[in-house]
């Protein structure tokens, strides 16, 4: 398999690296061959091109079958008035590789819970998958400044909305099959159209039971009883919030992965943290988070099951027994625990 | 003073009326005389006119000193794609008393910190206001709709971004002197231009110390550090999520007030809580979240800040010692625990 890897800024080349180490060891136990192509995007693409996605990168994750990223951005390129800015690398990129379904799974490791700012026994069956989509809204909308007014437009097609459902409650049909759609139906047209088109699709999922929330509500539920979630799917902005919102339950955001794909083969995978410039460089990032995304590409794009149990299982191991990066209250730096996450794949 | 209460729908009456109770207490107390005119909004309005907000209430709330509500809605009239809903009467009311500054204060009462989902070393400190522009961006924005396509269009202006970021200036310098304003500075066009007029109006406030934060990573920091923040300022979407978040953190919706302020006189005062349709009729719902907006009536729009203060002394009187109805983990009606209120003021 062809696998391109955008480490991109701040601790992304450093957790990177890590996710490239295990899916060598992965490859090497069970006798794969995954061959790696790195490329430019981001701040460093800005500072080495002038842009932050160059076509030599876009060219080489189109044909690849799976990316991984590792973050964007820094204080060097954060003026948000600037204008090219690294986001603008991530954004463009998953809107040309079509991966409108972004998958954010969220568990909450037992021996973890502790670092959790909610009570333990809300963290009790903690297991949700969001399916955020992700090349819509008003991330991708018409833009308009002029001195005194700004408009986003936030648009949504019938089309969009149903592949993103789709997808959510095909992955629900391997869960629990229930899917909680989220929306601000009773005041936006595109959550209106969002509502009604889930609504549909969910007629072809009998087994699967569909609930509506708004979105404010759901902010609320993902504290007061976020063990009764399975699938959650939204729209691109209310997706953000709410998994940032969710990521805060796991203890660090150094834990969590995430897939984003589209009808296309390939796929985008990459931590769900930032650059963290104020720790880059440093050797003490948690590669967890990237660690997982690999799994998850394993699993997505190369349809490796087994082996994404095992780097699973791997990590699940090492968040029981250490050791533990800063974040999550431990003194290990990042090769520490990839070691540790190297050894018990082997 | 002339005061208009639209009880609306669900537990709106009997919250309402639990409010003008204490109300006629601080008048009997401070020797004050309170008129009050009831008007019709919401569901029970559509039933009864036709229209969410019938111009007989819209005219009422103009002329008023003041305006009560208690919610809106119920499964009665809850379909989105319905032509007349009970929220449009909310949208239209706000909008026309321009309302543009919607204050929600978050304070955790160390009684029933046991209530709330985070852990309550977390919950320390926490004293948030929370300033929500409430008259613009997607709420009030152009809506198309078409049979593939939806959109909302998000808008804001430079003169609608200033006011509310000098009223919250404005109160932070009454408190501990810290305003965080919350964007997607990184995504949207409208968050930029919010951004850049933050900064320039944080100029007219040298003794204010200013921070940015994007509406993600807000969603977190309001769980991992809820104590550190002051002020924190936003756009209308971002405060209606953002807001309820923060009051899943208070242990449960039916403590919360909430002050909706314009440049004239007059002033729209509501709980948070919606209309809770599955305990309404039955005497039980939690009266406090409607006494705590009566207080912050007396004090933003009749200038009584000892009648205010007397109000919220009580409450939290009462909420110390009880008696507590069901949502805060007691067994008391809401007569019980208004009388227990009223006999605290006098
Ligand atoms: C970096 C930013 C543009 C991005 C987003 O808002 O989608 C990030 O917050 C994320 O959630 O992946
Ligand atoms: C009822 C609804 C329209 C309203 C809003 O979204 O503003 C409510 O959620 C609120 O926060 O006051």
């Amino acid at each position: 398999a062809h696998i391109v890897t955008l480490p991109g800024d701040g601790v992304g080349p450093e957790v990177t690296a890590a996710a490239v180490a295990v899916l060598d060891a992965v490859a090497a136990h069970y006798d794969h061959h995954f061959h790696f192509e790195e490329h430019l995007i981001g701040g460093c693409a800005i500072d080495a091109t002038g842009e932050p996605l160059p076509p030599a990168s876009l060219d080489a994750c189109k044909a690849a079958d799976a990316v991984l990223l590792g973050a964007v951005g820094g204080p060097k390129w954060s003026d948000p008035n600037a204008p090219v800015r690294p986001e603008q690398g991530l954004l463009a990129l998953r809107a040309a590789l079509g991966v409108y379904a972004n998958l954010r799974p969220l568990q909450v490791h037992p021996a973890l819970a502790e670092l959790s700012p909610l009570k333990n026994d809300k963290l009790k069956n903690v297991d949700v998958l969001f399916v955020r989509e992700l090349t819509g809204g008003a991330y991708f909308g018409a833009k308009t400044r002029t001195i005194d007014t700004a408009i986003d437009e936030c648009k949504y097609t019938v089309a969009e909305v149903e592949r993103v459902t789709r997808r959510a409650f095909q992955l629900a049909r391997e869960r629990r099959k229930h899917v909680t759609s989220v929306d601000k139906a009773n005041v936006l047209e595109t959550s209106r159209l969002w509502r009604t088109t889930v609504q549909r699709v969910a007629q072809e999922f009998p087994d699967v039971k569909l609930e509506h929330q708004l979105v404010d509500s759901m902010a609320m539920l993902l504290l007061t009883q976020p063990g009764k979630y399975d699938v959650v799917v939204t729209e691109n902005l209310f997706g953000d919030i709410l998994t940032d919102e969710a990521a805060a339950l796991a203890g660090s955001l150094g834990l969590l992965p995430s897939a984003s794909l589209g009808e296309a083969k390939g796929g985008l995978y990459e931590p769900i943290h930032g650059s963290a410039p104020d720790i880059a460089g440093q050797g003490v990032a948690n590669p967890v988070a990237a660690i997982l995304s690999t799994a998850m590409l394993l699993r997505h794009s190369l349809g490796l099951e087994e082996e994404a149990s095992t780097v699973e299982a791997a990590v699940a191991d090492v968040l029981e027994r250490g050791p533990h990066t800063r974040d999550i209250g431990g003194s290990a730096g990042t090769k520490e625990v990839l070691d540790a996450v190297l050894a018990a794949i082997d």
